[in-house]
């Protein structure tokens, strides 16, 4: 069999690091279209082509599937701490907003985003996932940044007003909010998520 | 059979008002422990005491029953436009504040509250619903007092906020904005509101 058409067929049990990364997307891609709850590795094993054993075998619980299926869909998210955090203390409300609503503005991170959303609001595991994961790794690394004893709290407010705006504007599609041009948003925003992170 | 036990049996059929209160107080349980997507109408009948038919008749759809378990549910709420709206309009961002950090507080409030934010993100009917009654209700309201071209979007991002903050605080429950003390949450967040309200 050539080299080129083998990889369509199911691979053989030995290429653990295929199976595995076929495991994963087929996650990606389950708990995107069904969300958290209506998710089952059953499914899952079934759309990678393997039993729901080698499944839970390469990765564990549900929960641990899921929490790896969001860290890599959202690798480069989770990059952006320090993309966000490197540059100039004066202008890092604005890089965050650009940051999240190029998030929400892209259709591929869109449908990643909205599922971790609709996940984390229905379901407690899929929320304490959501809490360690873009919690801890990304508003923990941008606290760092700002050297204030309320730097947690100051983050999580400047969050709040984006993740607020991502619902009603990507969500719940409130107009005219829905149909607001993305920079007249960042211009509007950025202040406000700048004086949450640095104002007095 | 004395008064005081007969309203405790299943009242007969000519008592529309009662049966359509009985009605309307089961799907607000309903609705509130399952979310939209889980509910039925036939499960609604049923905790009500009445045929599926019946619940038809008095409200129609699952939706329009929706919405009317809604509007019932927030007849507190969407009086509140006026007396946030009534006031001085340079304490106005306090004033929302203070109402929507209210509703979530208060253990009666926060559970419909909680079951229409999960219905809205899960399912496009839902959202409609929250769009119409929140949206054009609430917001337009308030909007309508700014006397500005761009009031809504004012409004919608100001809400933003506060959605955003409700969130992370109640639903995904992050630190240290879970604990917060909700006086400083008021102090933190109504400039901000009332910035996007009334600011430049």
């Amino acid at each position: 069999m050539p080299e080129g058409t083998r990889r369509r067929g199911r691979p053989p049990r030995t290429e653990s690091a295929d199976t595995r990364a076929r495991i994963l997307a087929a996650a990606r891609e389950e708990f995107s279209e069904r969300g958290y709850e209506k998710t089952s590795v059953r499914g899952i094993g079934k759309a990678a082509g393997v039993d729901a054993a080698l499944v839970h075998h390469y990765f564990g619980t549900k929960e641990q599937l899921f929490e790896a299926a969001i860290e890599v869909a959202f690798a480069p998210a989770l990059q952006a701490p320090d993309a966000i955090g490197d540059g100039p203390l004066d202008d890092i409300g604005e890089r965050l907003t650009r940051f999240i609503i190029g998030v929400w503005e892209n259709p591929s991170t869109r449908k990643p985003v909205l599922a971790i959303v609709r996940s984390a609001v229905n379901n407690e595991t899929a929320a304490a996932v959501f809490r360690r994961l873009i919690a801890a790794q990304v508003m923990r690394r941008v606290a760092a940044r700002l050297e204030r004893p309320d730097a947690e709290l100051r983050v999580e407010l400047a969050a709040a007003q984006l993740v607020g705006c991502a619902m009603l504007r990507y969500v719940i599609k409130v107009e005219p909010l829905a149909s607001a041009d993305p920079e007249e948003l960042v211009a509007r925003l950025a202040p406000v998520v700048q004086g949450h992170l640095t104002g007095p």
